[in-house]
Order: C-alpha cells, then structure tokens, then sequence
C-alpha cells in the first residue's frame, strides 16, 4: 500500500508504526532520518528503517508517504524543509498529541500545499522513549484521532484514515479545537499533575525514604510521569491556554477536598471520594472491536 | 502456624490474606465476620472463609489470630467488641492504610491489652472492592509496614512479622509517625489527586465526550480513584494533618507549572518536566526479593 515511507523522527511512536506498517506487510522501503544520528542508526540495526537518510529532505524525497513523528514544535521547521520535494500525490502526516499549533505550522509552512497534509494523533504511548522500545503492536485496538481542516486534500485524508484502519486502529475525526480541548482534559492535564506529584515528593528532605516505601498504586499512577520530556514540554507549552483551563478546573476539585478536609467534613469527603470512584468504575476505555465505550 | 483465624472483614484485603494463608497451608480454620452479612455469606461459598460467624465478637472467641480488615475508622469500636475473649495469647492486627489513629483507637479500646495488638500494613491493594476480587497472591512480593509502639507485645510483634514473611512479604517496622508522614506523600496524596482529577472532569459539560477519548495514560492514572469509597473517607479523614501538608507541597509544585505555562516560559517547563521524568525513570518499586530499591 506504501510505496516508500519516510520516517521523520525513529524513535518510539515512529519506530513502532514503521514496525507495525511492516508487520502488516503495508510498506515496502522505509527511509528514516532523526536529529540524533545514533537513533537512526539504532533504528536500522534493529531492522525498523531500511535506509537512513542525512536529512528530512532526503527521507521525504520519493516517499508517497511522509510521517513526522517529532516533538511538536519542530512541525513548522520540518515542513519547511521537505516542501521542495512533495510531489502532486503525497500524503504527510503527523503523531502529535496537540493539533491546533500542528495546523497552524503546517499552513504556514506548505501554504498552497497545506491539502498534503493530515493532521493524525495515535492514543498509544509509552513511558519509555526510543527505538529500542519501539513495539508492533503499540497502536493495535488503539484509537487514532484525524483532524483533517478544510484544506486537506480528501484524498490524503482518506489514505490515512486506510492506513491506520489497516493497523487496528479505530479512527476518528474531529477539529483541532475539539481535540485539544479533549486532550487538554483526559491526557495533558494528567501527564502535567503527574509530573507535579513527582517534583512535590521530590522538594521533601526525606524523598529518598518515602519513594523507597511507594508501592503499586504509585507505580501506576506516576508511570506517565517517566515520559519523554522533549515532547511533553511542547505539548504543554503548545496546548497552554486550554490546559490552563484544565488546571483551573482540577484547582477546583482539589479544593473542594482540602476546605473539607480542614474542616474535617466526613460526609463532604464521603460524597467526593464516592463521585469520583463510581465514575471511574463506570469508564472504560474506548474498545475499537464493538465501537462502544460500554 | 494459625490454629483459628477470627477474620473481622470479609473483603478484598482481608478475603486475599485468608486465601493467602490458605494456600501456604498456614491456618487450620477461618471464622468470618462482615457488618453485611452477604459479604461473609459469599466468602463462605468462596471457600475463603470456613465458618461465619454472626459478630465480631464470635468470629475472635477462640480465635488464636484476629485480623482487622475494615475501614480505620472502625477500628475503636471494634477492637472495644472483641476485648471480652482475648486470650494471654492472641495476636490482633489490622491492616489500615493510616497508624496514629489505629494506634490511638487501640489505646483507648484495649487499654492494658493493647500489647496484644500488632497495628500492620500491606501495601498491596486492587481498585475492585469485595471478596470475589479476593487473590491468594495479593500480597506475595509486597512489602508490609508494622509500626509497633512501647506496649505492643514484643512475642505478637514477632509473630505478626513472622507470618508476613512467611507470606513472601517483605517486612518493615517503623513508628505510626513515619509511617502517616510517609504515605500521605506516595499512596494518600495520588489518591486523593486522582479522585480530584476525576471530578474535575465531570464537573464539565463535555465529560462523556472527554471520557470516551481516553487512552491508557488515563487509564493508569486513575486506576486509584475507582478504590472503594468508605476505605477511602476513613484513610483520608484519619490523615488529614499529614495529607494537608502534601497537598500544599504539591499545590506549589503545580503552582510552578502554571505560572511557568501561563507567562510562556518554555526553559522552566522544560526543567520541571526533566527533572520529574528523571526522577520517575530512576524510582523502582522495592523489590523484597533484592531487599534494596535499585
């Protein structure tokens, strides 16, 4: 289905989907670049790039489909730089977890050629950065977020929309707006409240002492707060007013527990505790197989 | 080793210690009690318990062990319950996720037997409340935390330590103090954090939209806040000096994020997220196996 897949970016995210596109037997060529030359490097030992290519460009030149997996505030530069090479039928896309500063950079950076573009969000992740830990099957069952604007080319869009369906994934479309506004919500607010937790133990004399007696709870609830931190720094950045909104809401639901704890009002702490467990006993995450969040 | 266990608390922690002792072959016989009587009715066809008992006090009569499996708050009244049948002998312990308050509740409740109770702490638990969740390897691996004081019964304390060992558990004793300081910081804060980052959510009129767009980040995340509301009330009400502190060290944590987003400062979010993302990829989970926290 891929001709030639240029791999901006061979680290977790991109590395994974080359592995998966290739599981799948759904690319022929992969040619990879990254800023690091020892990732692509690494990439091409463990068989997840073909090819290593010295620039963006050169990775662009000749693929039919283009993907930028890189923190996101290097969209605009990238694109830029591989513009000269897009010819009239290929796709771009990007992995980002913020979309409406990825549009932003990809109009002002193809302009007319903004129609190549497809602007793509994978809902998978891992705390561990780098191709080593690059997975097949990281994007399996996973929902994948298009937010395809009025410039996007119908065509790309529905390539790419192929393309992860291919994977396993369930797609779905929706604005920038709406994405960030939802990711701000249920993923960027809770990296940035773990990432919190983590430095507030950290400003304790006594954290060594109190980590060492942490236990599976913790695990869990921190493990987003090992992610990579180049990208999760654009992310917060690129995404700050509506994550600033996030955290106005979560001040308040974390004062609503301290004014009752300090009045030591049980059935105010009763009534929170409760609201929270039922909710969260009444998700599931959403299941590509039926189509529902049951 | 266990003649009688008196089990007061037919629910997860307390189902998946008898199962645990079940399966070392560790007890001879389990008495059972639960306030509601459908919990010790379903832990009797469980096989988790062998005999219900109809009060606290029955299931400790001729009990050689009784262990507390309730909420902390609890504790008083119960322990006032049971003090008619202790024999020179028993061993009573708890296994609360707060010490100073179970330690003052026994002062007052066992008066000069207070040295036959042994105030214990597994840190081990499950989102998924109730007997039928109950699992012999619950706490195989995990670490226990017994926070003797003066009157505590030196021949109890061993006795409580030795059967957590036999276990495969890995045994700490330290005093309530440290250990209410400690765990207001790893376990109390992350979930009072979650439940709050929930509720913050549903407070919002998109939730249902926001919530079905959720990953595994989210997923991992939260998995505390769905942990059974009436253990939770009491552990953070019983600990509501120490868990206040925490959440204004962590409240400054988030306050350097949101000034840092709110004035753009993109080196400051850049270190704030390094150095949580260093500090979680450095922490291991203590491993009893080793005895040492890599």
């Amino acid at each position: 289905m891929i001709d030639q897949l240029g791999l901006i970016g061979c680290g977790l995210m991109g590395g994974s989907l080359a592995l998966a596109l290739k599981r799948a037997g759904l690319v022929r060529k992969v040619v990879g670049y990254s800023l690091s030359p020892s990732s692509s490097q690494r990439a091409q030992e463990l068989g997840v790039i073909d090819v290593t290519a010295p620039s963006a460009l050169m990775a662009a030149a000749g693929s039919d489909v283009v993907v930028l997996a890189i923190p996101v505030n290097a969209t605009e530069t990238t694109l830029k730089a591989i513009r000269p090479v897009l010819e009239p039928h290929t796709l771009i896309m990007d992995m980002g977890s913020t979309k409406r500063d990825v549009v932003d950079a990809a109009r002002r950076a193809l302009r007319e050629q903004v129609s190549h573009f497809v602007p793509a969000h994978p809902i998978a992740g891992r705390e561990l950065a780098g191709v080593d830990h690059a997975d097949a099957h990281l994007y399996t069952d996973r929902q994948v977020i298009l937010t395809p604007i009025d410039r996007t080319g119908a065509m790309q869009t529905e390539r790419a929309h192929a393309i992860w369906t291919a994977l396993g994934c369930h797609v779905r479309r929706m604005s920038p707006e709406a994405h960030d506004a939802a990711y701000a919500a249920v993923s960027h607010l809770p990296h940035l409240l773990a990432f919190a937790a983590i430095n507030a133990i950290q400003q304790q004399p006594e954290s060594a002492e109190f980590l060492e007696l942490a236990g599976p709870g913790f695990r869990d609830f921190t493990r987003i707060a090992a992610s990579d931190p180049a990208i999760w720094r654009d992310i917060l950045l690129s995404n700050r007013e509506e994550l600033l909104q996030q955290i106005r809401h979560f001040e308040q639901a974390l004062g609503a527990f301290s004014s009752a704890l300090a009045d030591g009002r049980s059935d105010t702490i009763a009534e929170l505790v409760s609201q929270a467990s039922r909710s969260r006993r009444q998700w599931r995450m959403h299941n590509p197989k039926t189509g529902a969040t049951p």
